[in-house]
């Protein structure tokens, strides 16, 4: 076992921390009993020995990496229930083992049942009528039925329209028959749906009278309840091996005429008469809410992610020595070379914008649900609008600034053992799911189209664009550049909102020169989708200035100046990424830019004493961030070294492949 | 099995080619006795059912892939054999099954015998005597013994002199005693190392009548030869599980006072005598040849990569169909999406013109080694200089454009067997080893560092600095901005140039306010990064240049317009991506930089009719490919039906877990 003290490089760091940790992680894990409730679920779970690693799982075949996945996730939930006969509160326990950290620390590659939670117990209540909720959502809360949740297929992903799986209505006998007319109509992708799952959520093509009504949600049994063997008519199977999360368990599934009855169509909204007649539901408002809700989420956890790989970069940076500065003195911590501060501490600072930006988000959309509810939809767009670029801007950022912490470990790490690799796995598939990323700065981009046509009409804007009628104002001229942060704000977004004026011009001109809106609107899509990006980043800077100043007002000074040294390397960081553009909306010249470099570097500089104490304040467990090069104790290769003895090559001194190959081989050109 | 005809949509594609696909392969591999050599390798290899993948490696567990690892490189080489005794040339075929394509396709994760043959043999060859190549390279070559190269330690990577490990010499006995005195001094990461090889090349620090003479070569037995347990001393095993290249067997090894004769010290270069007298060797200049040779192999092989990836992204976008750009009309390829153009061209490009700036610093390399050969070391620096930033942005552009073909294939490109995931575990690897990137980009500032004294006094400067002397002339104006390839280059040089005024005007100033040389150049260090990336990125484009147009000169009107366009789109590419230092060191306007993005879209128009066209022309067999998503025939989701079927999950249709964890978990709540 490595030993327990403390490697002396990283207690030094922590020696000369100039802020007082413990305030840092209540205001981060948001008060006191939440820290307690955090630190009783990690020593419920994490000490449990049934939920630790034996063999690391990427020592694994992925057969076996399913089944470890299936115990550990039972083990998992049977302790959820045993928490819940203790009387403590069920959703935070759910929400941590599903979606946190938590839950990456015990399974690394996902668990197989968390669509069931996550969308099959929620499908049920969001399309599900009284009846229904009554006959599928108690068996299904008690996991008596496990299900998931099936829409996207093999031939079709961010665009619902095109699905092919159809449901026809047969009035004679009152069923549905679900059927994939062709390969491409095979659902692909549900997580647990596979080998885990006998329920699902289906979402199909509904055909009545010989008209089709979109898409609409069905409650399929899958398989036998006793025997686990898939109903007649159904083809079911895993997908295969993917980049991560390959315990989820994502499987394929085709229909062959299936008969279920009238009552499994999940019929809140829109419902089927028993003569076939159609009812259309009331309003679609309530699926973009829900929509918001998942990205809400999405964004909170690509903090998370982030901020377990800048924590794992930065203590392993604190620990590794390399090259000299000065000559006569002895190899430096790489943390000292500027180039590896500058690789490090953005990521660090984008960890927490992004998930303040989160609770940003998560305010206004408990805002604009609870206009809602009283029939007021007028913010709707706008916040799908922001909650589409965030959840775009965020995986993307996220995912490269893993990767970037990855790279700034050097070989190790490439160890997947280093957990980089695992969680990169996680945060870019969020790029692609719950709306591929492009598509969703599109959408952002058309929002902001219709805006600007707003504002060119004088209409009153919404909060998130109302900087485009200063724009507007400001008569087309570049703005005076100044360095404050105010006016770092002001700069990015007069950039976007130039940005969004040059596009709007270009699809004019196309439209003019003969293209249809839509042709137009492609020719323009690189713009288009650069304006939303630079429209969600100047939200960012702005958001995130909010809420650091929050935070402040409560903080003791050591802690606010830390909060607001990392939001300045944030701002300084993102203008500097958009000089170009700043070079051209704004009047920003060659020694102001060298000054805002010089102030970037500066706080670099500030940051650098304090970064370790930063990442401990994050308060990650070693079994949360499950790497050799970040435990809280820095040692390092001693970590490595019992990891690499955990594998199972290095259980025998000669592998049989020497005997069988190898020797053979060697010994046939004698 | 899929069906056998072509996808219709790829077919169309095919069908409106403007240009002679084997006009340009022929070109692209250099010719038809190339063509010929390439294609009967291919077939040699990837035809032989023993290399042929029964169940896809990525479901075989870590100790599986291993063994499958060892098997096909042992039929692998059996097979180089054979071709020689046929009287066949073995050197390309080394290389082809080595570093190129075709090894990939034959082991996707890698070869444990690669090292033998890339470092162990040349180490003999570069650093022995002829007594010693004589002992040791003949059994070498023919497979007797397999070895591999240690160099790196589990505390020291790039920084050399950092090294532990000690060779101690012993006057009594005439032997050097090898140790390593910690456990950071562990040898880490060695190819073949673990379970594979038999001999070693350590690097060693080397003690003589107790002084240190710097680092040096030593052959070191690890394994017995018929039993293959590890010799006494020595303790030897496997790192562990990595983000890619699992078959290449990366191992630990430390020594505890293991003694090897005299002789075994490597002593082509530097000398220790038997009375233990230390002989320095001539020069180090051979070492810098090596170094090289290896950056311009990397340059290459990232480019390779890069068109496997694009050829698999570009067929997969042309067969995948998402979303309407006009409503009345069916969903289009994906391909037509302006968004997706401009992620994959530009990578298409980019594997071009990386493939062509390897054959123009091959040719430098060639040059430089013929006047090395007579004593001429004046070019040296400047080529170290290029080699050093070509292989940092090659890599580091190759990985990003692997992943950015990996993105644009959606939910299906993160699927393992669709091959994107272990390239790029091929190609990010390459950002690490043989020099980390930012410590190479940092070596290359400090050659231009020199230059631009050189050129402040007036002195004549090498070719690939000579703009510097135009810039001074400049008087520190803005160049003149025009979107000619000329005016194109011209300025990116003089971004560069820029850049590198100011950073050395920035280091002058720390200096003056009382930093050391070195500190201020860590504190300059991120401009420095950016100066040399700068200074690489306008060789490329010029290169890129000289390359298509020599090209041009032969090839038909038809190809050089198609070379010419994949050559504007990476010039204006690389142009508009350093926009916001076009902006402070050009006269480039708003109208210009229009200009500028109109005519890169109308590459992508122009490039779009050809995209499936050029990918072909790489000429790249399916087995290479190694993805559903890629295949010629376009069969994308058959072939992603039948790899899911693969699957050893899909062997039963109830998996053991279901009755072992999930019923039992199912049941208990009832």
């Amino acid at each position: 076992m490595p030993s327990s003290s403390v490697n002396k490089d990283l207690q030094a760091e922590r020696d000369k921390c100039s802020f007082d940790k413990n305030e840092f992680t209540l205001w981060w894990v948001g008060g006191k009993e939440r820290l307690k409730e955090k630190e009783d679920l990690e020593d419920f779970f994490l000490n449990d020995p049934e939920l630790q690693e034996k063999v690391p799982l990427h020592f694994l075949s992925h057969k076996e990496l399913y089944e470890e996945s299936v115990r550990k996730a039972t083990v998992a939930f049977r302790k959820v229930r045993k928490m819940q006969e203790m009387g403590q509160d069920g959703v935070d326990n759910y929400s941590a083992l599903l979606g946190g950290l938590l839950g990456t620390g015990i399974l690394k590659q996902g668990n197989p049942l968390t669509v069931h939670y996550v969308m099959f117990l929620p499908a049920i209540l969001g399309h599900g009528t009284p009846e229904q909720q009554a006959e599928w959502f108690g068996r299904a809360w008690n996991c008596e039925i496990i299900g998931t949740y099936a829409q996207t297929e093999l031939g079709h992903g961010t665009f619902l329209r095109g699905l092919e799986t159809t449901a026809t209505y047969d009035e004679k006998t009152k069923e549905f028959v679900l059927h994939s007319p062709t390969l491409t109509a095979y659902k692909w992708w549900p997580g647990g749906l596979a080998h885990t799952a006998n329920y699902c959520v289906v979402m199909a093509q509904l055909f009545s009278k010989g008209k089709c009504h979109g898409i609409q949600p069905f409650i399929v049994q899958l398989r036998d309840e006793e025997s686990h063997m898939p109903l007649k008519g159904i083809t079911i199977g895993e997908i295969g091996n993917k980049l991560g999360m390959n315990g989820v368990n994502n499987g394929f599934l085709g229909f062959d005429q299936v008969r279920i009855p009238r009552k499994n169509m999940l019929m809140k909204n829109a419902k089927l008469l028993e003569d076939g007649t159609f009812v259309k539901p009331p309003s679609q408002a309530l699926t973009y809410g829900t929509m918001m809700f998942v990205r809400v989420v999405i964004c909170r956890d690509m903090a998370a992610y982030l901020s377990k790989a800048v924590t794992i970069a930065i203590r392993y940076s604190a620990v590794r020595r390399q090259s000299h500065i000065n000559p006569d003195q002895p190899e430096v911590q790489v943390i000292d070379h500027l180039t590896q501060q500058y690789k490090l501490f953005p990521a660090l600072s984008k960890s927490i914008i992004f998930k303040l930006a989160s609770d940003n988000l998560w305010e206004m959309y408990n805002q604009v649900t609870s206009e809602l509810d009283k029939g007021d939809l007028e913010r709707l767009p706008e916040l799908h609008a922001i909650a589409c670029c965030l959840k775009a801007i965020t995986t993307a950022d996220a995912a490269t600034g893993v990767e970037v912490c990855r790279l700034a470990c050097g070989g190790h790490g490439y160890m997947t053992c280093s957990n980089f690799y695992g969680t990169y796995g996680m945060v870019t598939a969020a790029c692609t799911y719950e709306g591929e990323n492009t598509v969703l700065l599109l959408q952002t981009a058309r929002y902001l189209l219709k805006a600007w046509q707003q504002a060119k009409r004088g209409q009153e804007l919404v909060p998130t664009v109302q900087y485009l009628a200063r724009f507007l104002s400001n008569n087309n001229r570049r703005v005076d550049w100044d360095d404050s942060i105010d006016g770092i704000i002001r700069s990015l977004q007069t950039v976007a909102a130039g940005k969004l004026r040059l596009a709007a011009e270009h699809i004019e001109q196309r439209q003019k020169a003969g293209a249809t809106q839509e042709e137009a609107t492609n020719q323009t899509s690189i713009e288009l989708a650069r304006t939303a990006d630079a429209h969600c980043r100047a939200f960012l800077v702005q958001s995130g200035r909010e809420m650091i100043e929050k935070a402040c007002q409560t903080a003791s000074p050591e802690l606010a100046r830390v909060l607001r040294t990392l939001y300045f390397l944030y701002a300084y960081d993102e203008a500097l990424k958009a000089l170009g553009d700043l070079l051209r909306f704004t009047t920003i010249s060659e020694s102001d830019i060298n000054r805002l470099q010089a102030k970037l570097e500066a706080t670099l500089a500030e940051l650098r004493p304090n970064a370790v104490g930063i990442v401990d304040s994050f308060d990650l467990p070693d079994d949360v961030l499950g790497s050799p090069l970040g435990a809280y104790d820095g040692n390092v290769y001693e970590r490595l070294y019992e990891e690499a003895k955990k594998s199972p090559l290095n259980q025998e001194p000669v592998n049989q492949s020497f005997h069988k190959y190898l020797k053979p081989f060697m010994k046939s050109n004698l």
